[in-house]
């Protein structure tokens, strides 16, 4: 089932209809404005769309026939609805220009919904023959300015072309454990048509509800449960691509020695060489059972090491999860403050402190969620040596209970950053990734760097921004470090307010040996870092696939390549 | 420790001085022409160095000196020995070639041995100045023409760039468990090196002994053990190159969504576009112990149903090795051949085949050797889950000792073919992968097309070949098909004999599925099958790749492009 733009926020996130449960909580926002240091919130609201002014369309009638005659008159829309939705994708940066109605520059004149890859192709050739941009799209969650619809300067307008009508699960081999799939199909329906045949595809990202097969594919991505279903680039076997030059169907092997793996010129490609139309990626069955548990450590660096020693002795899991000391400590106060501080709820904080105090760990601890999926017996098994790898690094297990939490909230991190731009507040995301030799020197980097920004640019004195990591994916060199922030927004400035600390944060990635994206992608936000992430002839080489395949440069122009 | 070539067989396999057990055991070869239905074996020696007329050098004494300037006067060598024994690799065509003394097409004028990595780019810029063609080698034991040292048409001359001198592991990062390390070391050398401090790569290809770390990279490379250690794309990290247009370092992350990851197009490429001067690779930790042990299944299917579902279960094993009907039945009446046929004997294998008969298992089994690493307890639990699988397929264990031969034995196949090719027979090998549900389907066409080749090929009626596969390396989707074949040499016509056994297998290959190489690599043997396996537009893409890097075109011309 695809979703339906019109049920979605187009200048938010997720369907209108799900309030956030914060949005009515005054105790919540009377406790961010302590956290903060903030007198009072604002009341920041976002321009309605109907007061929001859209550039004229540029496409002359035969060219929006032209388009027609390929699709059907039904699936090239010029609605404001449409137009406005496919704007841009839903990142912070995204949201300050959409919530100001500010539209200009990144409209696009039609979307347009091929229907199978012949129609995609053939979209792509109208297109190039008449110099329209062509910015592809599934569910346009990007959060890096990937799906921005903005046209080169040089072309004739710009369609976006929307993959979710394509969205069928067409064979499955069971014997292979892999699925061709058509890449335009959402999260949640791609799971619902796996799992009639018993499989899953086990790729959940924050995402998941509003994210397509060929996005994570375009992107990168990576699901939640990487350790066991693997990023994108471990599941993809091969695509098919409609491009400028014609079809290309990839090499599709368990492994071959036949010159370079080109699947990986596909992964990452973010729609600038083509737009995928299928993919065959690797499924496993639906585990038979599921264990996420919490473990309490007296510091970063006691999780960072257990982290490191579950994956290296290849223990089957399927996601170690480790919040440092500041996101522990606000993800639990933030909760808290969602209840009301009955003196029940005292008493019981103050003898879980005693409890922590007298079990060595500190009163700042930092929580790691490990899940593991799989064969009931194994799942026991495995989480046994996890919880002794833990207790030997001295973390308190404190249970299911801390994990059947992370669980059910996994999706909804981002709900959140809607009503905190309704009360003058940004909130904004940003990852990495470095060997383990570098992680907590690339830690304690980042925090100040973050806060450092955050603070010369506070629109007010005294008040602060908050920072808060965690470790998110696992690997047996490295891992993946996550960063949240939430500050007063400055409202005259607050494009160049994000901009300042975008800025800081990546070259501190840089400057400290991490990637500028682990699983965000590029996109426009962090094209200018992509010399210094490939070297100019890592970066030559992107620019000579891209004119390859795309000679006359409409491929979702701005994007990738700085 | 590098090898020293002129310790080594110039047209053939290994040390010169050892000798293969086989050479002067007269059961084997009365036993190896009753198989071939040959009256008797031919004595067919190769032609002495001395006797081959090597092609004039074409370098000008001014070019020599440019070139000794740059790596020091003893590092330019010109000597019979260091042409001819750079002259080709080791495929069984080059063998023909070299053992007739023919390399008038192939001999370098001259043999470059760069001590670094600046010296290695210097060298490549001279000769890109001076339109010098440039192949880069290591061990130059590739078995596709990889290291063939023909110019390319418009050349005005080729070097040999042997990158052995740089054969170092500069540095262990024991927390992330990676090394830098020279990509000129050999393996043995390279395990040396890492097992001083309790490490390994564990890339055991057949070729170890004679193979380097570079050309595992350019070639993507597999080695035995890949389940447990990786193919070479699985444990590069990334990697230093000298190209024509200078040295690139490639991203060096345990993940990143930043862009397609290009450590993907250094692997497979074959020195088209740069010389492999240094890569950081994923190591671990030397194994407590090893289990290397026998199942005897009734026929190829079973033991593929079987071979999959170990690795479907995610069991961490370290090989799975599958012979067919045909390898079981060869190999064991090769090793019976070697020994006298006394009555003990005789009654030994009567009572074998009672046991064989009375467990249920056939006449004509299939051989299959499970490898285990890792800790003690660790690996007696593995190996006995995959016994429980393995017995589920109705097999027979047979224990280690199975297990202890094909481990002793491991690199040994090689040297067998030289003293085939003096008693007149042609022996070669190949191999593919495909996904599982194809790999009966893929098997049952390769045997009959490699038989039938063969049968046409033949210089005299009634005699016939051997053809005999295995299943080498296997993942969750697919596995990886090896084929050994032995035939009567056409003496009159032995290039083109094999050229026809060749197109006929890889024909069958391309039409039923499988890949042209899974870790042989392209070379010159399978280039002109590139189109089938890339596409056209994944073929142009590899052509923009090595444009935009190597403008000249003087990088192993030839190789991997069509």
């Amino acid at each position: 089932m695809a979703v339906d733009r019109s049920e979605t926020r187009w200048n938010g996130w997720g369907w209108t209809e799900q309030l956030d449960e914060l949005s009515h909580n005054d105790r919540v926002w009377e406790w961010i404005a302590r956290e903060l240091n903030m007198g009072a919130l604002l009341a920041t609201p976002a321009v309605p769309l109907e007061e929001v002014e859209l550039p004229a369309p540029r496409l002359a009638p035969d060219t929006l026939n032209a388009l027609a005659e390929v699709v059907g008159e039904a699936w090239v829309k010029v609605s404001r609805q449409e137009r406005a939705s496919h704007a841009r994708g839903k990142s912070y940066h995204d949201l300050l220009y959409l919530r100001a109605g500010n539209l200009a520059d990144t409209t696009p004149d039609a979307v347009v919904y091929p229907g199978n890859p012949l129609e995609t192709l053939e979209l792509i050739q109208r297109c190039a023959e008449r110099n329209i941009a062509v910015v592809p799209t599934g569910g346009g969650s990007s959060v890096v300015g990937g799906v921005n619809a903005s046209p080169g300067e040089s072309h004739d307008g710009v369609i976006v072309l929307n993959t979710t009508r394509m969205s069928r699960v067409l064979t499955i081999d069971e014997e292979a454990l892999t699925a061709v799939v058509e890449a335009g199909v959402y999260g949640p329906d791609l799971e619902e048509q796996l799992a009639e045949k018993g499989f899953t595809l086990g790729h959940y990202p924050q995402s998941f509800q509003f994210s397509t097969l060929g996005g994570w594919i375009a992107a990168r991505g990576a699901g939640q449960q990487s350790n066991k279903y693997g990023k994108a680039e471990s599941w993809l076997v091969c695509a098919k691509l409609a491009t400028p030059k014609g079809f290309w169907t990839t090499e599709c092997f368990p492994a071959s020695a036949a010159g370079p793996d080109l699947n990986d010129l596909v992964l990452g490609s973010e729609g600038t060489i083509g737009v995928i139309t299928e993919a065959t990626v690797k499924i496993q069955r639906i585990p038979e059972a599921k264990d996420y548990r919490g473990y309490l450590f007296g510091d970063f660096a006691s999780g960072v090491a257990a982290a490191r020693e579950i994956i290296q002795a290849r223990l089957p899991v399927a996601m170690v999860r480790l919040s440092d000391e500041n996101e522990t400590h606000f993800f639990r106060a933030f909760s808290d403050a969602q209840k009301p501080n009955s003196f029940l709820r005292r008493i019981k904080k103050t003898l879980e402190s005693w409890y922590l105090k007298s079990k060595g760990v500190s009163q700042r601890p930092c929580l790691m969620i490990v899940g593991i999926e799989g064969r009931k017996a194994n799942v026991v098994g495995v989480s046994k040596v996890a919880g002794a790898i833990a207790k030997k690094h001295k973390a308190l297990a404190i249970g299911p209970s801390a994990g059947k939490r992370w669980f059910e909230g996994r999706f909804h991190g981002p709900y959140a950053r809607d009503p905190m731009l309704d009360h003058g507040l940004g909130a904004d995301t940003l990852e990495t990734s470095t060997r383990w030799s570098n992680i907590l020197h690339l830690q304690e980097a980042m925090i100040p760097a973050i806060e450092g920004a955050i603070r010369e640019g506070l629109p007010n004195q005294g008040a602060r921004g908050i920072v808060m990591g965690h470790i998110s994916h696992t690997y047996t060199d490295g891992a993946s470090l996550y960063y949240t922030f939430v500050f007063p927004r400055d409202l005259e400035h607050d494009v160049r307010q994000w901009r300042a600390i975008k800025k800081a944060a990546t070259e501190s990635i840089v400057e400290h040996g991490g990637t500028i994206s682990h699983h965000h992608g590029v996109g426009t936000d962090h094209a200018d870092w992509m010399v210094e992430e490939k070297g100019p002839i890592g970066l030559g080489i992107l620019k000579a696939v891209k004119d390859e395949l795309d000679e006359a440069g409409i491929m979702n122009p701005g994007k990738l390549l700085p």
